[in-house]
């Protein structure tokens, strides 16, 4: 039920803000090196999460689609950009089964198309003063620019940890970065901004913090998950791509802290030399690791957990907002992750 | 006379520019992988250009360094995050006599640390509210977002016309991506800021694109000869780089457009074999035929030409203002220009 509901939604959410950013892309030239690049990921169809968060929590509290559709246009424009250089500083070759930007034109091309998306991204919230006024704008471009800065923080922490090969992280060094990285501008800021909007701006946003990081971080670790266990065609990226990549998950850091000296030891070998030499047989056995300490059972776990919790912190923040299909949305997406087959 | 009063004059708005980096870059974590390397490349200490046309403009229209200072701190914030990326799309070696973000770091975190810029260029915007007023804060915002548009459009053209080996630009094909790729950001955008602060949004800002235009073309062809013929030293970039680097230079582009059949086939197999490749016994025939086919003596030409066009078009628009020396300044970078030895 909740899954047929959360696809007819975020098919709803997904349309507009697919519009919308068509609308935000210029229609001259450069189009070959630059504009009909800029609109090609958005039109691959990704999820659209974020537009929909944001959307549903504006209507949720109130507001409509229009008022929330240029924050979320900028949202989906940010996330595409991010996801363009994401994919050229992780060397990924595909993305929603399809070529990466850098795969099909160069990294050159590819780092300024996604400089370009970010700038274009700043226009619709320039616009949003003439539709949810001055203040709200001003407050939402607030929001967004500390959501980027998270995000920029995140992505630090995370490729700095792969350059220098750290081994030694917990937990709660794993947590600390997803936060950063994934659940600020995946939850947290959608729905603060959506809010707002749907509020007048008269509601707290730091409320929907704890959501928000809930779901972020259940969201992220099934991510990871799918990546390593799902079939390729199912999910559009290369199956164990991040144990190439020596992406610090869950997985990893749970691994990295139970296996044995000696297999530490052929860990730390594998992520020390550069990625393109690093080979998928040794990656399958990394692999076998993670089954044999359990460090994929502890990670969905987690992850549930964290779904568990967001459902407790959904019902105590909207149940007293009365029934609408964007409310249920946002519970259907929670309900989801808890159920989530991978 | 004019060169040493250019010096007092850049080093003068360059202390306070740094200043105001320094101001707007956190003191927090994470700092190894992200904010000590914000600070790098301004560190370095570059000629600070940008920031000081748009201090002088300001202040010879009778506003002062504080009014235009934190535009100016944004200006060479984005700047600086243009020169990370752009070194990461060229592959060079050198920024400023040292080894470059990418190559003492990695790809992947030097493009990170790019993206933290740009969005941290759009605090120092977004305080000016309280400095200059709302209007006119948004009036810059709009001048900064389209100087970014401008120049992802010129870069696109730029890494496009490598990528496909285009051996066929005229001459007006290399002014038009000069324009959207360095003048506007470089000069134009720098002047028109500065101006509209000075008197208080009250001047015309498109007043300074012809201006702009012919100062920032004079400066791109001199730095890419420069780039050619320097010493390495004095000047902190790879020797004949560009070259390597299949950079569509005028100069490049006029040795297209005048060498042989036989000559042409050979540049062409050069620059279509990946940048690694290329041999530099190769790079150093090439910049022969650019002296043979006096493409370098053209270009020089050229760019005294732009450099002549400017100081006419400086005079006629600061004649009417009184004596200063941010006006001098102005004055002294187009001397400086046309008296440039190489």
């Amino acid at each position: 039920m909740y899954e047929a509901l959360m696809k007819e939604m975020l098919a709803e959410y997904g349309a507009d803000t697919l519009k919308g950013i068509h609308h935000f892309i210029p229609d001259k030239e450069p189009r070959k090196y630059l504009y009909h690049l800029i609109q090609d990921y958005p039109n691959r169809g990704g999820k659209g999460f974020r537009p929909g968060l944001c959307i549903a929590a504006c209507k949720a509290y109130g507001g409509t689609m229009e008022l929330a559709l240029n924050s979320a246009v900028s949202l989906e424009l940010l996330h595409n950009a991010f996801l363009i250089h994401d994919d050229v500083e992780d060397e990924s070759f595909y993305r929603r089964n399809k070529p990466t930007m850098h795969e099909y034109n160069n990294r050159a091309i590819a780092i300024n198309v996604g400089d370009a998306m970010n700038v274009l991204a700043l226009y619709p919230l320039f616009k949003n003063k003439e539709i949810v006024g001055p203040k709200l704008s001003e407050k939402i471009f607030t929001e967004v620019q500390h959501m980027v800065l998270e995000s920029v923080e995140g992505q630090a922490l995370e490729l700095g940890w792969r350059r220098d090969n750290i081994c030694t992280l917990k937990e709660a060094d794993y947590l600390r970065m997803i936060l950063k990285k994934t659940c600020w501008y995946t939850c947290m800021h959608p729905l603060r901004i959506g809010a707002l909007i749907g509020t007048s701006g008269k509601i707290d946003p730091e409320t929907f913090n704890r959501l928000g990081y809930f779901m972020g971080t259940a969201f992220q670790i099934q991510d990871d998950i799918l990546n390593l266990v799902a079939e390729e065609k199912k999910y559009g990226k290369e199956i164990g791509g991040d144990i190439i990549e020596g992406k610090r998950t869950l997985m990893l850091i749970h691994l990295l802290e139970k296996c044995n000296k000696n297999e530490l030891e052929k860990i730390k070998q594998f992520l020390a030399v550069p990625i393109k030499e690093r080979d998928s047989a040794t990656a399958t056995r990394i692999l076998s690791l993670m089954h044999k300490y359990q460090s994929i059972e502890h990670s969905k776990k987690t992850a549930q957990y964290m779904a568990g919790a967001a459902l407790k912190e959904f019902y105590s923040i909207f149940s007293g907002l009365k029934e609408s299909k964007d409310k249920k949305f946002i519970e259907s997406i929670i309900l989801y992750m808890i159920n989530r087959d991978y």
